[in-house]
């Protein structure tokens, strides 16, 4: 049987990746890289992207040399009148190409590999990918996921700050839906892929923000304050490292003045 | 200045510690150990407690031989007429104790460590501790925090499973806030420090629930199902594994059955 590992190495610094996460590494025959579309058209992007990947493998592979296979994902919609419909059909195209990589790259008993930025279980894609895999029943695959330290955890460690208030929950959401927390969730929010800065649409000048961008790597970017007093900068530094680097990965933790 | 060093070490499997976490703990002159009363009780949890730690240190620390040191919890009342201010007046009992372990155990230039299970900024204390202590006025501290693998991502590792459906959030919360979380926060809630099985009042039998008790370690326990269906067998296996081995550590996944 062929085993894939799906691996989370965390937010970017090599120092950041588990014990058990190197194990895992070092019995993999190939590592499959899902290329993004949107990536391929600004070689910067990937090759910073693939780059920060590769040197952590080779960095924690002993014997050094371990193969890439870079997998390019299939065109996707980006605007669809069915949101959750168009990733389902993209997500099962994807599966087919992956499929396609498992069978010519490993053999029979071998072992493929898929480094995960963050963790596995969150908005991430790749574990829906193996579930369309199996859905397809082609493939006899094992499953390995190996957690990792998230962009959430990152933040608050380079901010120094605890998720929340005394016994107050948490609540993990996406710049998409952020607009739609109910009241009495939204006391500690952590928001992930928000190109808009939306929480100057939904949070109040007095509620507090920390935001970072490039977690753990050397243009690791950290702003707090409140949101009267820093969303605006926050928002204009973002557009600025974007430009200047060409890609971005930033999340924020945002909490009301009033504890819930 | 002192430095304390405020060390994320996962969930229980030595395995899932970082290598930043390993580096933090190698400069380590003095590991404080915050000795729960509770546990002190029973001499058998905190044997366990504090040797998975030891057992951490030993077999990453080179040179060996790391010291050691139990800080008392003040007496503390479980059942207060005002929640939030016990906590309060507890933690700053707690950090005048901490205070001066620091004094005693570190010299002026010192480092000491405070290992923390899971991740620093999930409903741990040790950060509240930190900032009463710089309240106080007294000592002059450099606070570094190393972030670790959370129990969630554990537990959804564990499950080989992700922790929402398609751009749904997620809720973190605990047993006590549970019943508040409003309707549209629900579809998928992550539930720490539940000793009562809340999800038995909240969620419907044809909820999903992902359980985990002692992750990482020999003594995992994993239960999978609707409510419905694992719900009671959840609680009793829960209630044998406490009685048997004297201390449980335990989260869960629920699901609504419908998306949000």
């Amino acid at each position: 049987m062929r085993t894939l590992r799906v691996i989370g190495i965390g937010p970017g610094d090599p120092r950041q990746v588990t014990v058990q996460a190197i194990e895992a590494m070092n019995g993999v025959d190939a590592f499959l890289v899902l290329d993004k579309s949107s990536d391929r058209k600004n070689p910067a992007v990937k090759q910073s992207l693939v780059g920060i990947r590769r040197e952590i493998v080779d960095h924690y592979v002993e014997g050094g040399a371990a193969r890439f296979v870079e997998v390019d994902d299939p065109p996707r919609d980006r605007d669809p009148a069915d949101y959750e419909a168009e990733v389902r059909r993209w997500h099962l195209a994807r599966a087919e190409r992956i499929e396609r990589a498992l069978l010519d790259e490993t053999g029979d008993d071998g072992v493929a590999g898929i480094l995960v930025w963050g963790d596995p279980a969150l908005y991430d894609s790749t574990l829906r990918i193996v579930d369309d895999i199996r859905a397809r029943g082609i493939l006899d695959l094992a499953v390995e996921v190996i957690p990792g330290v998230t962009s959430a955890s990152a933040l608050t460690a380079a901010h120094r700050i605890l998720a929340n208030r005394i016994g107050e929950p948490i609540h993990v959401t996406t710049g998409r839906r952020l607009p739609d927390t109910p009241p009495g969730a939204d006391s500690n929010q952590i928001v992930m892929l928000d190109a808009d800065c939306t929480f100057r649409r939904t949070a109040a000048p007095t509620d507090q923000i920390w935001w970072g961008a490039y977690l753990g790597t050397p243009d690791e970017i950290l702003i707090a304050g409140t949101v009267g007093e820093v969303g605006d900068e926050i928002a204009r530094v973002r557009e600025e490292a974007r430009a200047r680097i060409g890609w971005i990965m930033d999340i924020y933790l945002v909490r009301t003045a009033d504890s819930a």
